[in-house]
């Protein structure tokens, strides 16, 4: 059935869902899901409110008016939209493709219900892979030697797309600060490691050098500190000493798929907040 | 901080959290947690309100009183307690203590706050582990050749204590129907297989028997049929073919610990509804 | 490195892994990787050894001729081959593409090193999937009517390619007994539960029915008996009330392509033996 | 059944494994049990077999005295003892007493086979629950302003016991480099968090902090470098946004249990092997 979803978030005070979900009644709708948070530590509000479309008294054009004078009344971050819109999402790779792969088959299958602006990679490796499947390929190269043009050339493909998310799947470059701050909670990245062990290179084989007798990957939103911002979702296996560098990689490319895949499903289902560095993951 | 519960499940309808979270604001509650579910499949409405009690304007009966008319009106099976009373809680155990004992570590380093009324066996094993701890170890001898006597002076113990929640901590005896009916939903049992599988007898060496990879434990309340009832929690662990079905009994023996400690835990929070034969669980 | 693997099984008898150790040494091999493990409960001894083909003084042909006679004296089962030999492989699919679409992914990218004599299915939906992978796609109809003949047709299939391993990758169909019987150990189906639990048919619906709180995939040797052969590898996820149906099938999907692909794995790497009803998997 | 273990390491070379099941097969030895490593890297060889001591046509005397020229040859790192001899261990706690007393229970009920020589705190706390066990308890005060004394204290302890095993069961004071030099591969310490995440103090607070979605707990052995010696076993457990830096506390206590028990069984039963900062552990 169709869906409207209300996220929001603002400062936390006595009587919050009453208000909202007063709002939601008077306008007739019938709640299918409510998912609500309160952060004691920082005194803050988040929910999510998922409505049955039909049931609404008014379109969601003049529900959005309607709840402007409330919203704005609580200082709040809010959204509402129609869970069956598709978010525009940039896809990016390296030389990796195994989170790539991943995602087109989701994508394809419908698992995962969003549109593909266009996959962005440094590489040619993949064209083959993802033309085929009708979709279109952008090879934005990054050489060592003028990094700046190249980020610039990735910038300029971000405005003229303007998508809801960007995906580094497995996307072997930083990002610069501009760019990270221009798209904030809207770059997701998968670390190769259960972070916040084996910040930066080769976590695989030091993950192995140490020792761990687990291995994992971190999906996160990217930010101007290094495998540094808020976390969505983490993925952990085990693994023995009989594992080499070379099967840590092979069996953490598993983690990555599965942490990369439900943090994008989360994010495409308005269910992630970022608070501080900190989220909140209204799991579905 | 103090708290106060409200736990209601009724059928659904158009407003229904504008309701209770109408009630509770009405009456100056602070809203610290709020849990809803909506069961589509069985129209069922499901909310665990928990109110900061120092917010309240009324003491927890007067607020009882006023929450009686809408309670009613809803057709609801509600509750409104202060999350501070402790259960009543009789432990039950035969010849394997690890759960018994678990449940008396965590209750004695207030992990899990409850008042233990005694402890019921058909054997004198653990007598001594009991007492020591300060708490009544009642002998409830189950004779094979006068089982109904035995359960008949089992009921007789439930009817002087009046327990809230009655734990089978590895009880090797199946309880009658009557004594089931008379407690529903309050007679909690930890059956050391990961149910369907391996219902009734020896779990373990059928587990090893049929050689599957992975072994576990459930939680579930007690119903007539035999391990068939609504499952709280359940817990699996790896095993590989060199595990003999006494390693498969060591392994599976913190499986049970940990998914019968959470089960209780969530109970003793308002957190479990039971509906059908399957069960809301909102974790924390 | 090259690498020759000897893998056998045989009754147990005192100095065996010296005798197999001695025969290894005295052909000048050196051991990369030993595994061993008896039975005690059947008398049984396992063996894996990885020998670095360089080292060894006489070819495989050789090596064979050579370790005939102490087979045949320790009326074991027992192969020679080179790791590098690839083996032959025949996937069926019916309609779910999740776990063929796996498979072709981790043979593309070289993690599972196998050669795809081609694809099998009662349906004609992933002709094209297939086909662009260079691989040969046979539709082999099983008309309820005259089931029969199809799996004739099958039969005919699987004797003129003459498969060392046949994966049943989601194809719903039941394989008739003497198909089963003529590939022991080499037909591989993935059922989407946590067997024993849920044998048979729709088993997500009847895990969600049942309310458990952990959804699994089973990958096993196919026997005459439905779902019933040995349990190669097992996966599992937590799920909660609010999942439907229709998500544990979507999160179930997940566990099924990660217990099957460890199995082909395995399978193809000489580490599965079957023991009665059980695996002995010599996991890597 | 009785059984004699027999535990190797050394540079690896062609025929080892030859030469050990040889020299096992000589003494008419039945093996139980055999599990070899050879890591590549480092080129050395790792071995640990377990023989029916029955079946041994000498004593472990003279079969001690018979490998020593094979142990000398090879340049070896050698035990031979008797699977049965149980290992003096001295235990030591502070303030939190979760895994002293799960490893008392384990050790009561005879899952974990050993000796223990006393408990040693630096605090009173736990007297009462050591010594109805009917075991001593130490109180060895670590004063701030004379740290050294007290660290002397215990020395003194140790070598008094001249222990196998110091288990570090939540004891929070770092153990000069003296004491760690002293004992190496036979110091072990219980650190709750997912190493190398989390080093040093307050883990589960910075868990919380940097909002990580998995927490757990690391065993290893203690050496010069806080936290920084080799793996032994970890632990992880899912947490979510709404679990407050008290509930990962509450929820790692039964990760450190978990991983600590399991490290103490490989431990005691000869299963581990130290390699540079890593372990080899021959599980079961």
């Amino acid at each position: 059935m169709a869906t409207t979803l209300l996220k929001i978030s603002c400062p936390d005070q006595v009587g919050l869902l009453s208000k909202l979900s007063g709002f939601v009644a008077q306008h007739g709708g019938n709640l299918l899901e409510v998912h609500q948070f309160t952060d004691e530590r920082s005194g803050w509000f988040f929910a999510r409110m998922a409505v049955e479309t039909e049931t609404l008294s008014v379109g969601i054009g003049e529900l959005r008016a309607a709840f402007e004078p409330i919203g704005s009344g609580l200082r709040a971050d809010w959204t509402i939209r129609a869970a069956e819109s598709r978010m525009k999402v940039v896809l990016m790779v390296s030389r990796l493709g195994h989170c790539l792969a991943d995602l087109l088959w989701r994508w394809r299958c419908g698992e995962l219900a969003f549109d593909i602006a266009c996959v962005v990679s440094n590489h040619e490796d993949f064209r083959a892979m993802v033309e085929r499947e009708g979709l279109e390929f952008r090879h934005v190269p990054i050489d060592s030697a003028r990094k700046e043009a190249g980020f610039a050339q990735l910038g300029a493909v971000f405005e003229e797309v303007r998508p809801d998310l960007i995906v580094l799947a497995r996307y072997m470059q930083v990002l610069p600060d501009t760019l990270c701050a221009a798209y904030p909670g809207r770059i997701m990245n998968i670390h190769h490691s259960f972070l916040p062990s084996f910040v930066g290179a080769n976590p695989y084989q030091r993950a192995w050098e140490r020792g761990v007798k687990l291995i994992g990957a971190t999906c996160h939103y990217a930010t101007a500190d290094l495998d540094q911002g808020p976390i969505i979702d983490q993925e952990v296996t085990r693994v023995e000493h009989f594992h080499s560098p070379e099967d840590l990689v092979r069996i953490g490319r598993d983690c990555e798929r599965l942490a990369l895949a439900r943090s994008v499903r989360w994010h495409l289902g308005g269910r992630v907040f970022v608070s501080g560095n900190r989220t909140i993951v209204l799991r579905d």
